[in-house]
């Protein structure tokens, strides 16, 4: 019996936002493989075994689940949002590097709803123009070239969304990067705070930067800023599609 | 009664990327307004009337779909991908700038799976790391917006996606933008070409960016040009979580 694995992307948290190819791919597994809080959101079944993990352990997980896959298993491993966007596919393929064994394994990687565009779409079209998605955690790439990607997206005029903006182990982080967004000239643009995006408890809270403090963002939070040309009407915000 | 308009993403192509949302909003439309091909792709039935539109009105289509609702029809507004990426939401709302008489009509903006996302998946995970997306249609930009974007993309070490590389009226653009990219040094990057991204006959192609010709993008090609990191693994491209 030739196993698989699929790593599948649940969208931001709402069931209506999970792809039908994602939910045939959960139906045919025999095993569900991630984050604790993720794989919490599939529901357990008869033959279904969930294997929840800690967070910051990708490249174990991922070893984990080609493991299984080689024994004939139905492996899939979910992520919130979309897999390939600072998610579970990337480390599955490190992996796969590592294990030149499992490299004939059946694998496939089914996309999601990825964070921003839910967000984006709860606020209005703030990504309707160019943009770019940064990362903010500096878990896997030094400080400074975050700060290097703020300055140079800034001055391209990218809307930009960052994920990961706030984590426990480094508060001070979300609040140097608007502090270089100021100092770069963007203290106009909007700002968008996305907490809990499309769960029951979301809030979309909309300032300009230079009123935007640390603060509004924590762990659940997903924040846009807009691009200079950036709008509000009515209770919405969005980029124009035309450009200067 | 009150009409209702709803924006939404009907995915790249595959029916199984439609999310449920998406679906559940079709099926109690009155009214689908979009440009024709994506129009196409929703189910006629009784009591829903198609309105097919031609490409670049945009804004014609927008007041169209708001005039609708506004005479108490529940109308979705489809996009191809996402709606808020390079799609119909910004145009909404332009058109609700434009006419401030509709702005108390219900509206939702739906997400959907955009190209890049879905290219990415099937290429691998290209967008594991931080990355950008730039629309290359010099319709809605000045052209020299789009170079000076490029190399600070590329300045940024940012993966790019590529939407619209090539359209029959300014054929020469993604040459030169190709161009750019290999003066700005990325000529070792890995460039992914994908072709009708989960279609029955999407075609993905990888090479290095100094092998890559303009040809090998047309109007149904969605483009990722990899960060310096980016590496082969098997039949796979991706984005290692780290960097330098």
């Amino acid at each position: 019996m030739t196993g698989t694995l699929t790593i599948a992307g649940l969208g931001p948290g709402d069931e209506a936002l999970i792809t039908p190819e994602v939910s045939a791919a959960l139906a045919a597994a025999t095993d569900i493989v991630g984050y604790a809080p993720y794989v919490a959101r599939v529901r357990p079944r008869d033959g279904l075994t969930l294997h929840p993990s800690d967070n910051r352990v990708e490249l174990q997980r991922a070893g984990d689940a080609l493991q299984l896959a080689s024994e004939g298993r139905h492996v899939v491993v979910v992520s919130s949002g979309d897999p390939g966007v600072f998610a579970m596919a990337s480390a599955v393929f490190e992996a796969l590097e590592e294990f030149p064994q499992w490299r004939e394994l059946p694998i496939r990687v089914l996309p999601g709803v990825t964070a921003m565009l839910a967000a984006a779409a709860s606020a209005g079209a703030p990504l309707g123009h160019d943009f770019c998605a940064i990362n903010l955690s500096d878990n896997l790439k030094p400080w400074p070239v975050i700060e290097k990607r703020l300055r140079l997206a800034a001055e391209a005029d990218f809307a930009i969304a960052m994920y990961n903006p706030r984590s426990a182990s480094r508060p001070e982080g979300f609040g140097r990067a608007l502090e270089i967004l100021r100092e770069a000239g963007c203290g106009e643009r909007f700002v968008i705070f996305a907490r809990a995006v499309s769960a029951p408890d979301q809030r979309i809270e909309t300032v300009k930067l230079h009123e935007a403090s640390p603060e509004m963002a924590d762990m659940r939070t997903l924040v846009i800023v807009g691009n200079s040309a950036t709008r509000r009407v009515g209770r919405w915000v969005y980029a124009p599609r035309h450009a200067r």
